[in-house]
């Protein structure tokens, strides 16, 4: 679900080595905008790429390169944009932790796309982004889901600000808008761990545990991943990067409150998870419990008459009680007043 | 029964929607005070408002607006009282962790304000501060409930020194009323412990486990609410805001402590819940023992002599036993003298 | 136990209300000390004391005022004075967290008394000091057990430096009096937990757990005044406060070390109680599982033996093996190589 | 597994004793290299080493001192390059922390390296790495498992720039071959979770917890190993060593990245493990109470009707019933409307 | 095991009373050696002591006491040698914590030394240091077991450098002398955990749990004694004592390093024990689980057959099957078809 990828060990740094199981192909996509008007192709091959570094249009370009399985192509947009090669190594070794990058000429930022895709499962996926003055370069392996819809419709509608602002602002805009799909991702396991609640004491299943361990799990991998998104924030708000305007901190202050909430409720259903954990083993404590008392109470009841009763069905010559006229009604009677003291006293004891 | 609300993922910054569960009308009223009186009245629409950034007749004036349902107002109240956009959004998406931001022009203030609702359940519910040097705008989504009543009195009372102070002592009121709501509903809590530990060693029920486990996410949520709390009074303490007075930080210490306090409170009882829940475990643990000591020492009384009567039960032509007289007459013997034996062994071993 | 008293929620700071459960009547007494001798007297009113602020003869005098029924009277003392409205209220509002608040004119220290009452149960009591150059206000509730009579027996007797220090040492004294007597009440929680260390094991009750979780409730309970006892001890020694004098920090070194050795004491305690509480969830687990053996080996070995004598008990006209004459005797050894071929399995199992 | 040694309790510091089980043969190897090339050769003694703290040719230099078992020529070294006593008693007492230590004229490291041996078992070994600006010497137990082969080879080809850079670089690709190499080591604990939480809850071994025990104390031990081993790429990357220069860092800062994400790998396996061992706790206690279950049905269900046929089997003179023709059919329905009656009760309480 | 005294609350500080269970007698011995040669005597009492204080011949002075019972003669060597009151009062109150105490004059350290006595029982006893320049004071209650014979050998034989350095140098001996016995105390807990770690699966006792619970308790005490010293190593190493001179530094930082390697062993020791305690529980249960096995395939195959037999056990006048001659073959073959039965349902179910 996650992936994780990591450069042979004893490798030379910065080798970059094609993720196997990438499609090959990769889109090169392009936005152009500024406060009037917004413009986007698709670009055949990074040389078609126009060289933001030299050009000072006032223009901002976002330049989307999706797929990890063309290393040639991503060694050019590196040497076009003098991007640095460790950074590019980062990149393709995907699962990386989110951090932030100071290098010359450009930041560099590793986050982490969380969402669940069509199939309902919960699915995490890599953004690389280098920041510059006036252009972005976000870099991901495949562009199929895509969180970054509503921004680019913001963009085309040209509403709000992002028109006028510089790259770091739309870097905000991509950061926020990966944030924030974490608020429906963990709506849908609040729900979850709901439904869970509702049942554990009733009918504690055995499959119960199990859905609880692997919230639990996804849970700790969404922690790995929004605890140091938190950092990165906190690095573009409080960090001295020329690349970081101040008019856009007031927006980063903002996202770096939401990544607090979802901190917030991924430790508070964590701590959810491990009290409904103690619930279900009490409650199969309780059912073992029950299911004692059950066979306890029959056993306790009818094993002393049936030995009362196999008495009786002995066969010695001489058992004078087997000879009287009454002994069988008699036995009858003790066998009812030992049947009904022990239900008396079973229920004394709450167990009945 | 605590809100948490949140804009759409890749929605712009400081995008105002409203509540959607939110009564669409407004209810604004407006106290006017100074050292020599008070003057209370409703106000119809937000444009009726005195503009309280221009004028200084050196009245205080608190503004309360109550409801999310009509972002026109809102919009308007933001428009004429030059608030953030970004405080206004997260005005509206309520469920917010309690924070203080400085803007210019105003502090921020975001609290929780948690009650017993007259139907005895637990309750939250966001109150957004604005604090400027003279003015006070409290924004909470329904006035019904109402902490803040013992203020107003106190501010038509006249007594202490709450007509003399400025702006900030009024917030320092409204968030000392906000805390000090946690003690009563910490009480209950606490009262509801004591119920469980008095019962749980000898009748520990089916729903003891969820009573706990429903006042542990209770004491979690407020735990979640209250940290944050103790931050933002910190941050009024010592941090350096034009609009906090050095008159009022010696309040501002007191309500500090206020905070910690109920932290204390809220983390002594999070460990009680814990060890009452061993406490139950192991109760329950208990009572599967004590009714296996039941079956087993019945089952092991009278299994052996059915054994022993089956013996005699038995149909052989040639059994010796059965033809003396005596023989039904000794094997009472023997058994009695097998259930004896085995009372003492159980006896020793402390099951009886 | 632990009493807790809070302001009602929105009452105005420093509103001063009568402790309901607390006796009206207060006793104040005076001890004036200086190097050459101690006088003690009983004073009957705030009025009659002497005003220490203005007299400057050398003497340090000891204001013990017991009882918090008295608001008139407290109030009258905080006049005479000048001690803070907000310090006063945290006096009758008892439970306070120790905490060291320096005020305009004095230091304001509260600290919590422990010690078991006659009655051989666990008490706490809130004691209150007002620290000036030459005079310190002792306030508690009841002054009937006290802590502080070693202290004044010192004072009496002159040996020492008690007489040739100044208000701070005294209240070093009376801190480290308070602080000693957690080590005699935690000796008998060690002791306690060693005599359930002695018998979770052998013979685990019922009642083990409550005491167990009795004791756990009691250390944190402890946790909760004794870490902020150390703050406040901290506070002094490292604080720059005027009323503190150097030559009285290396005691106060001292009094640091003790509250640091009565956290590892409390803090090793509740490791303690936490194995403890393992323990007997495991030998609670292990009592079952015997039991459960007992049960099982017997119902193992009977029950075959039983189904054996009831196929000869059947009334079938044509059982071959009924009409033999030694069919008898031979069921007989076939039974008693099966209960014998089960007591070597069971054996080897371990379980006899 | 981990080996671990320390001098005898008293001795004086910095001495120096033979590890008893290391071999006593040392094998010396120096690899000489610069831009321009690379030589290999074995050298026979400490004393046919050249001088590198004299010469310097601009070539760069790495010994690696394979063997433990020869204190003379462990001493031998240390005179020939002022290596401190202190540092060479750390190298032969292997176990050790992972450690940076300065010293006057070299950089001292210590790090753990840690892989599968040919029989698949986890191993570790100790690395001391002593790092001067143009020589770098290795010293290690056991050369024949070596991690650091591709380093050489990458220093034979001549790729990269490890030939134009400094002994500080030498040191960073050893450590990060050394480092690497946890992430297949992680994989595989990785693969092994997997493989316990596919079958824990199906089929639950006497094995598995032993398992999950076992890979815990692996992790626990690998902790023990990179925790330090982060502190020591921190100190080489933010410290002020002369020995390390500005154009390493940058590679430091990676290999510092790669540390933190092996921590955070060995975390989240911590954590999978615990919740997998508490899955397995109450996998045990399910099955537990489902066996529980078969034995209740089938004795409620058929004890009772033991019974029943035992009042029968009586031999009471005077049974009214018996003599009935159709006493035997009617016992038969009632007993089997008594099981059908039992069956339905269990299927309601889902223990069917 | 280990020894806790402290004075009666309300005591004045400083207060010196003789340990009630020390004896009485008072050795006192004096160690003077310098580069050329070493000196040892026994001294009568105090009064013949040598000031060290004053002379200064170059020669460094160790006096060793021995003994808490005879209180006048510590006081003695407190006034002769101007040790403070309060560390006279903590060298007396044995079972402190380990603490490093600047005064005026000379260094006093606390320190614990942790071995086995010859009964083999774990045992720890306070060590006092006076450090000055010149000479060192120590003070143990019981000399009768030393961790100090290997200092003292290597101060007679002269080697390495003890003989060349000052007081400080002779204190690091002494303390990395306590410090290196953990190693061999730790190590024999290690072979105990690793003893029960191979049987708890195999054979969990009774006494298992009781095992590790106390091996619990005594790393606990271990921690709290080891905690503090490796701070005391630290401020010898990072204070700026004039008692600590800087060439002696170098070898503190390797003692603080042993210091932090006990640490480590020791909190992966209670790691340890915490994972084996639950080993042990789940292997408590296992046994629950399989005894209850063997029970419910015993019972649930018997007792219907018990039953069936019992059905043809009835007296009932008209029962058909009884007066066929087959009946009792047919009979066995039915119960021999449900024993198979059920054999094949719990196969399947994996209980057999």
């Amino acid at each position: 679900m996650f992936k994780k990828r990591y450069s042979r060990p004893g490798a030379a740094p910065a080798t970059l080595q094609a993720a196997p199981d990438a499609p090959a192909s990769v889109v090169i996509k392009l936005m152009e905008y500024d406060r009037n008007g917004c413009h986007e192709r698709v670009i055949d091959s990074v040389a078609a790429l126009p060289d933001c570094r030299t050009t000072d249009d006032g223009k901002i370009r976002w330049i989307e390169f999706n797929g990890l399985g063309d290393v040639a192509a991503l060694k050019a947009l590196g040497e076009k944009f003098s991007l640095h090669p460790l950074a590019l190594e980062d990149v393709l070794n995907v699962g990386q932790r989110p951090k932030l990058e100071p290098y010359a000429g450009h930041l560099f930022i590793i986050a982490q796309m969380i969402y669940h895709d069509p199939e309902e499962s919960l699915c995490g996926e890599q953004v690389s982004l280098f920041v510059c003055g006036n252009f972005l370069i976000s870099i991901q392996e495949d562009a199929e889901m895509d969180v970054f819809e509503p921004v680019r419709q913001r963009i085309r509608a040209g509403g709000g600000n992002i028109r006028t602002m510089k790259a770091d602002y739309l870097a905000y805009a991509l950061l926020d808008a990966i944030v924030d799909h974490g608020f429906p991702v963990l709506e849908q396991i609040g729900e979850a761990l709901q439904e869970i609640e509702d049942s554990v004491l009733t009918s504690p299943g055995k499959e119960t545990i199990g859905q609880l361990h692997s919230l639990k799990r996804t849970l700790m991998q969404l922690r790995r991943f929004v605890w140091p998104e938190r950092d990165v924030v906190n690095s573009m708000l409080h960090g001295d990067s020329e690349f970081i305007r101040p008019e856009t901190k007031v927006y980063l202050r903002d996202l770096y409150d939401h990544t607090v909430q979802i901190m917030d409720l991924i430790e508070s259903y964590r701590d959810v998870v491990t009290s409904l954990m103690d619930m279900y083993l009490s409650s199969v404590g309780l059912r073992t419990n029950e299911t004692m008392r059950v066979l306890t109470v029959i056993s306790s009841i009818f094993i002393p008459l049936t030995f009362l009763v196999g008495v009786y069905g002995m066969n010695f010559s001489n058992i004078p009680e087997l000879k009287t006229s009454w002994g069988y009604f008699a036995l009858w009677g003790v066998m009812i007043v030992i049947a009904i003291g022990q239900l008396i006293f079973f229920r004394r004891k709450k167990w009945l």
